[in-house]
């Protein structure tokens, strides 16, 4: 059987709605935003010296490096992103920016095809010498998926010569062969872009080469042990901590994982390169891991936003139910990567479950990474925010209070962006047979489906209703399956052909309902997915979470901020039957619904500190607005979880 | 009017009972067994190196300094506990013992009285030069107690002309003249010890050496910033994180303090030195200075168990109300400085408050400092314990999950040793004209009342029950006010003289009960403090323990163990109506009270880690025990907030 593929960028629209204002937030604001910050002209915000790397190392520029061992990759994402953004929206400006960079980085590239400089400019004696710290194999993976985008975008080849021949020098580089290192990178990426570029090139050996060090990863005696003696290395480096090489995925090999562990980011894009192996290559074993780890990082390890990692030192997995919200670390980037694991696994298996954490991840954890108005993002994503404590305590450090223009660190602002403009490749994948729906977001597209031609328009106010019209039309009557996705938060969803009910049983299979049939033009299908307000309670052995609720509306997992609700926000108690309201706000935080309801305030009995007298209460309304929204009015207290009474 | 005084330790003796059961340990097994620790002879254990560095600067032995820069003062503290030791129980042994390190230490001593050993033999050229962050007058300030201590214990002048000696060089060194060092200690110690100093050689200079450190510390222009600049700091050490030079308690004069801030241990030692001076010079602005921070510290930084500090970074004071208790830091040697200060206060004006949070330091975070074997210690004192997540999160590395027998910075077992074998210095007062009983503890002492030998016998068996008997017996009879504590815990406490009932209208005052009369041999009053089970809620504003309650049983919190109730303590619920029940277990944790009651467990409606179904519940039988008893019997969890139903 085929399998499943995504929607090419160029054939889907989104143009109204929640979703298509942020991704045009994204083309309007972010991408020429960042581009200045990569080029470090953004007055107040850390400095990037991305490009300037590029251009000393192309020799157009004298200087010295400057940034982290992975600075290159922040270009490589941002790249991504503004092809993903042209795809869509053409600009000859930005086209010819694109053209004007890639130019420099073909000029940076070394002749047998190197690229990374850091390791070019900085420590050229290092080349592949510390794979379990430096990030020269994840560098590269960014660039192969920019240059990807950017040849599927523009049809041009001149980044995706680039990056063929870095891989290509990879390909002769690594492996078990007699004169190869039979090592793999500290940073999984390049796997899930071999990938990539295996589908867009048509070369399947870049996938093979993908598969190498996927199944070599972990695999004793481990390359990362003698890597170590040869870089004399006493121990392994503080943010390793109590996991030693699970750190990276590294620890065993991986259809030996149980839980998701280590660095999650990393952890993320390896499990997308997994899924993606074990529908490409295919590999039965590789799909069984895949939804072992699915299994426990949904029912251990995931917060209600769809944030992952709640350990910051190592921005990490954690214990079993340990998800302190305080303390989350929860990284942009790592909703993100759940994002593309989800959206793999959808591939392998068309199970609403994989679109619900999709959805959960995205509308939440990944949207509140950046401001309303595009101009500053969240690294780290708590659940919860008391600004005095967040600045003074030094378990809190990495979490700021406040969002920030740019990172010395700058994964996760090119990585929204990069998300957002390729909204089309997470909303629906082509079937063999059809077509399936995995997120609701109004847009227009067109694919093929049984031979012919369809435009589909989808109509919705999602995620603040859940009313959903699907016209279907064909150029000419074609017969074919629409998968649309029944949210799993949704307890009474409907459908109509038509306006005719359409009868679930038996049309409904893990969360999809299968519409089989012979389509004709001016075919509508509605659906609807009725929003209610949900309380939701974490497992009783989260015991951050004990005594307290989360509110969720559709996709959206809502908080209670100081703005709405005064300070000291533990002090307030929704009590267990308090009815609450959904209304919409139009001039609010751009448009948004909130929840309001009667609430209680919980008063001090006395100034002592313990006592043995009951507090009182007092009424209090409380105003929810949805996470992905908070800190937009300055800083101030948040909390998800609201102490019921 | 003369200030009251301690009772010599020779007067005062424990024979029976819990406080004295733990005295007896320290002197049976706690004091020989650090003696083996400080001359590195305890297999297994951290090595010391603290009596080897003194034989080495003796010149007894070749070899080099080891162990931190303060390590000289675990054996000071030593000294002082083993001499109180033998001010009551007297060891020949022991006291040759401490005659032949004393002549070591003699030896050691420079000519011009300087004495550190890691100075001496490390960093010669760095004496005097990095007060911030050398300990030289924080070691010198324990020796001076130990000198103090041992002098009283033995009538011996052989250590207390060492410390004079030290003492001398101190008051040479350091002032504002034109030769001197306008500096002060970045670790307050040396200003308590010199009050002690002066106290027992009754030369005041010495008092007035301890002023000019108090009233110097953090004078502008800050000494530590010219310093700093000297020794070409770029930057403060990051233990200081937030705090700056609060960290020290020298960012503005200490009478500008408002919160307790900054390193916990280092803000007690201040505060007890400041209150001796209050009293010693006096001086009214440090008596309110006093005030003012103890009623901040008692509002807003104490844990229910009198444990301070709530931020590992630095060991420090936190935010108001920042009270997490899994991560908390409650050192034990805060916690003894904490009843230090508590024991000057109440010297300053006789308040019950004092003297409750100096019993519920001691009974609480201080005796669970120590195994009930005496064996192992616990530095890090945690309200909360889930052992998995203490091993695996970093920010919770430095808590250990078991006591362990000795620390690389071993400042805390031998801080509680000398607090166990000095009881009598915190249990009573001497007044001018009677005697003040702070904490109830079976005893006999011999006091001089109004020029008359008069021999007092407590018999209690505290902290189990409130009943109190007290024999009063003067070789003649005299007229004296004896003020005995009614507990703030004690709702209703009684009182009978020779067995007629005290009526307390007009002879209580701040929480405690005045009897002013003509004794007689013969003469007893009985006293009782009906000992209740206490609910004991948080100020609403300590979000961490919002929802659960503490019992607590005269001065003793209980706590949850696993070994008692099984893991996951989070899931387990006390209903706000569950009636509890004391009972006293003869063989159990060395034999205690234990609390037990009807409460529940929370069960998870499913596997899910989030819905939207409401938690079950099935009985449980909750059981606590006291929390200084808790982890003796293997690694567990363990809570002492509970959560409520
Ligand atoms: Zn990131
Ligand atoms: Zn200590």
């Amino acid at each position: 059987m085929t399998s499943p593929t995504c929607i090419a960028l160029p054939k889907i629209r989104f143009e109204r709605g929640f979703l298509a204002g942020r991704a045009q937030l994204v083309r309007d604001v972010v991408i020429p935003f960042q581009w200045e910050a990569l080029n470090d002209r953004v007055p107040g915000a850390e400095r990037s010296g991305t490009v300037n790397n590029f251009q000393i190392a192309a020799g157009e520029k004298e200087g010295k490096f400057h940034g982290y061992w992975f600075q290159d990759s922040d270009l490589a994402k941002w790249i991504e992103a503004a092809s993903f953004g042209l795809a869509t929206h053409p600009d000859a400006a930005l086209d010819a920016e694109l053209d004007g960079i890639i130019a420099t980085i073909g000029k940076a590239q070394q002749p047998d095809g190197y690229l990374d400089t850091y390791i070019q400019l900085k420590e050229p004696h290092m080349k592949w010498a510390n794979l379990f710290e430096y990030h020269e194999l994840y560098i590269a993976g960014h660039f192969i998926e920019a240059g990807v985008a950017h040849f599927e975008a523009t049809g041009k080849r001149t980044l995706l010569a680039i990056v063929c021949k870095l891989a290509d020098m990879i390909e002769r580089t690594f492996g078990l062969g007699a004169e190869q290192i039979p090592g793999y990178c500290g940073h999984e990426e390049v796997e899930l872009a071999l990938v990539k570029l295996a589908r867009a090139t048509g070369e399947k050996r870049y996938a093979q080469l993908a598969a190498y060090f996927i199944n070599q990863r972990g695999v004793a005696p481990l390359y990362y042990e003698a890597e170590l003696k040869r870089l004399k290395f006493e121990k392994l480096p503080v943010y390793f901590h109590a996991d030693g090489w699970d750190y990276l995925q590294g620890s065993r090999p991986v259809r030996d994982l149980v839980d998701p562990v280590g660095h999650s980011v990393r952890m993320m894009y390896l499990a997308t390169a997994m899924a993606d192996l074990a529908l490409a290559l295919p590999d039965e074993s590789l799909r069984k891991s895949c939804e072992t780890l699915w299994d426990n990082l949904t029912r251990y390890h995931l917060y209600i936003t769809g944030g992952i990692g709640s350990e910051w030192m190592g921005e990490k997995f954690a214990e079993r139910y340990d998800l302190p919200n305080d303390r989350a670390y929860a990284e942009s980037c790592a909703g993100i990567g759940l994002v593309f694991w989800a959206r793999r696994m959808l591939d392998l298996s068309l199970r609403g479950a994989y679109a619900d954490v999709m959805e959960r991840a995205l509308y939440n954890n990944v949207l509140a990474g950046m401001a309303l108005d595009g101009k500053t993002f969240f690294y780290v994503n708590p659940l919860e925010m008391r600004p005095a404590e967040a600045k003074r305590r030094y378990d809190q450090h990495y979490i700021k209070t406040q969002r920030v223009p740019w990172f010395g660190c700058a994964c996760c602002p090119p990585n929204i962006a990069r998300t957002l403009t390729s909204l089309g490749y997470h909303t629906h994948s082509v079937l063999p047979d059809g077509l399936a729906v995995h997120l609701y977001a109004d847009c227009r597209l067109e694919a093929t489906m049984g031979g012919k031609k369809t435009n589909f328009a989808l109509h919705t106010d999602y995620p603040w209703d859940g009313a959903v019209k699907l016209e279907v039309s064909p150029a000419q009557p074609v017969t074919f399956t629409l998968r649309l996705r029944l949210p799993g938060w949704c307890t009474a969803p409907t459908a109509k052909l038509n306006g005719t009910a359409v009868d679930f049983a038996a049309k409904v299979c893990d969360g999809y309902l299968y519409l089989a049939r012979e389509w004709r033009a001016g075919d509508v299908v509605t659906l609807d997915f009725p929003m209610t307000i949900q309380r939701i309670r974490a497992h009783p052995a989260v015991h951050h979470d004990a005594g307290c609720v989360a509110l969720q509306r559709g996709p959206m997992v809502f908080c209670v901020e100081q703005a709405d609700n005064g300070a000291q926000l533990g002090q307030l108690r929704l009590p267990k039957n308090a009815p609450l309201t959904a209304r919409f706000e139009a001039g609010f935080l751009g448009g948004a619904l909130v929840i309001e309801g009667p609430g209680q305030r919980v008063q001090a009995p006395s100034d002592e500190l313990y006592s043995t007298t009951e507090p009182t209460v007092t009424p209090a309304t409380i105003k929810a607005v949805p996470y992905c929204l908070w800190n937009n009015r300055g800083e101030g207290e948040m909390r998800v979880w609201i102490r019921e009474s």
